[in-house]
């Protein structure tokens, strides 16, 4: 059942460690098939370097698992709530990366700093607001993935613009068309976290030019772009 | 004798250094037989790549040796003091991994800025009183346990829930049911001090919410857990 | 065509993550051949992993296609630029290097507080001023070359004496007679920023003595060098 | 000539850029026969992976070449007035690793603040004064020991009890009874400073207790220690 995005999956999993974007078990990528609405996500608290790609569990959009013996990520249903809210994401990525976990610690977004941000987010990185008791006690991980939708409505942010946010005390979440694009996301994330990190502690929080944060995003982005190999596949990996 | 707990003594010293918790033979694991009394720790100032499971030293609640040619750990009286003092303790790691050392150096608790700090210790981690200059002259290892068990008293601290301290000056120690488990906190410290330590000088002393840690913490330990795959082996290694 | 160009040009970009100076691709080395007045460079978006000799793109002065299938690196007009105004530089790097790139982004020249930057750098590694809006709307690469070469037009540095320079917001460009020699200095200010960053944050922001600056530069640069096997090939790699 | 000795100088530079030390050739071992008054030390400019045994140069107390066809360290001569101040030195080591360069940068000398830092020195690192014009302008390496030798004059200190110093925006030197000795300790320095660094920066700048101080550095050294295996052979490596 869903094999290739089962493998798909199952491969951005096992890239976590190597691109060292996580300790033990603490980060989960998954998948999503919006024809069948049906998510694939890594188990919960089994170790990458054991992961095969069959252990990785279906589960439906109300998180009811449809395939797979293991129990889904306890994020699961973050997760699930992001493929709802924003309709044309195909993958996610969650980690406790140092950096942009650092930011989430201190509850603050990510400025622009420079181009290498700018490359890959068209603004600030956003940091959700505090959950209240009641989100906390009840339904926790569903209402993880509805403060981040929130923070995106009434900021008027466009997911495939801002293809990630970080939440407060927690950690990033990431997102892309597939799971490797949001892999490829949350490694970018973490070095523009470490770079705009030190670059505030060297005296400096004035954000760049709006000017060079649009050519930088739109020389990569959209129906102007110029970068890369356009007429190849992606062979970013 | 103890076969089996000499090797998984011996295992969890040898990965020290893989996690990068170690330099030269500055750590050291032990496990403790409670029903017979019995430690097995590392032999003092041997490398890791030279230990073998037959390296590892015995030696009685009195910290006689019982068996093993080498000489035990100089840090020996103080796991012997842990064992002693906290009833369901089975592993103690002690190391001087860079970022927890230095809150140690400090003289600083480490604060809960996150959910990974909350996923493992419920509340801030604690670090010991200045030794005094009678504590230091005689029975200084000894001593060392003292103020760790002394600390945990005055603070009304349960070492379940909060499986590791900052001696101050010094290091940490670590502790869990088994070595192994002693050693996968040892790792968790380090990355929590690393974020923590980062999270300050972003300028944040805010630690997160009493609701998150809660939730955190309860969520992965206790009779309420649900994270992972509570019907399976803990697969983490 | 430029065969030995070209593979020169190749194996110092798959140096380039060999030396941690890149994620992804995000850098790319070029080299001149000042006789024909050709450049080789990276092809834009291709991973160093699958690059080969073959792939490297050859572009006359003016950036046209001269040789190769791909796109060359969207940097392509800067390089071009600064063989231009620099007469006696024969190879081009450019990364996003994190501890250069902090010092970019906070818009600030790297000072020279000890002798590991004496020994390859004349003086502060400048920093370009703010590009105008203009400048970035049209020919945004090519202007970017433009503002590095005023630097030093207007602080009458010489580019044989300060193989590099930092772009604003963006990050590193350095130089040198060959494609090594720019990899080789791309690495040593990498080094240079990440010590000068931390002795900064130490509280220290007085640069060193001019003596010493005068004394480190000219014993490995210039008539007077002695530093090395002078009678023997280069052998640094 | 001297083949063990040239083995074991050999063998430790080697080892310098394993233990993350040294960037292309920043950094030399020496070795000393004090019976026949001749040191072995790196040859200039020559990259670690290309040594070899036979490439290691003799010079004489006056720094004439009695061994070998390349040219000797252009540190060369700061060693040799180190092995003519330091009596007991057998073994010395010149780095420009990050974190002892950032203090030498920063012209401060770095305080003990844990138990790392008072197993192997005894007291503060101490850092030499800036040097004058003319000490600069002529006999610069030579002039190097020798403030070195002043610095440990003047503060009456032991190089048996403090095996390094910081060269003011320079880098460290650290010596032992043997090259491997003087690498053990360099590599030990670099640990200690990069947590001083942070202690300092995480707000704390109180020095340890003497008592502490006094306790750890005499468990491992001297007539009272027990620390180790003392009657085997020093395994560390």
């Amino acid at each position: 059942m869903l094999k290739k995005l089962r493998t798909a999956v199952w491969k951005a999993n096992i890239q976590l460690p190597r691109h060292g974007l996580v300790t033990y078990t603490w980060g989960n990528v998954s998948g999503f098939d919006r024809e069948r609405g049906l998510m694939v996500i890594k188990p919960s608290g089994v170790p990458y370097n054991k992961l095969t790609a069959d252990d990785m569990v279906v589960v439906d959009l109300d998180g009811n698992r449809v395939s797979g013996e293991l129990n889904p990520s306890s994020d699961t249903l973050t997760h699930l709530e992001l493929y709802r809210r924003f309709p044309h994401v195909g993958g996610i990525v969650h980690t406790h990366s140092h950096w942009a976990t650092i930011f989430a610690q201190a509850g603050r977004a990510i400025p622009v700093y420079g181009t290498t941000h700018a490359d890959y987010f068209f603004g600030d990185i956003p940091c959700t607001r505090e959950m209240a008791y009641d989100e906390i006690a009840a339904d926790y991980e569903l209402n993880t993935g509805r403060v981040i939708a929130e923070l995106f409505e009434a900021n008027d942010l466009d997911p495939a613009e801002m293809p990630g946010a970080l939440v407060k005390n927690h950690g990033p979440f990431t997102w892309g068309t597939t799971p490797v694009d949001a892999l490829h996301t949350a490694v970018v994330l973490e070095k523009v976290a470490m770079m705009a990190y030190h670059t505030e502690l060297l005296g400096c929080t004035e954000p760049m030019s709006v000017s060079l944060l649009d050519k930088h995003f739109l020389r990569k982005h959209g129906s102007g772009a110029y970068y890369g190999q356009l007429d190849r596949l992606d062979e970013q990996d």
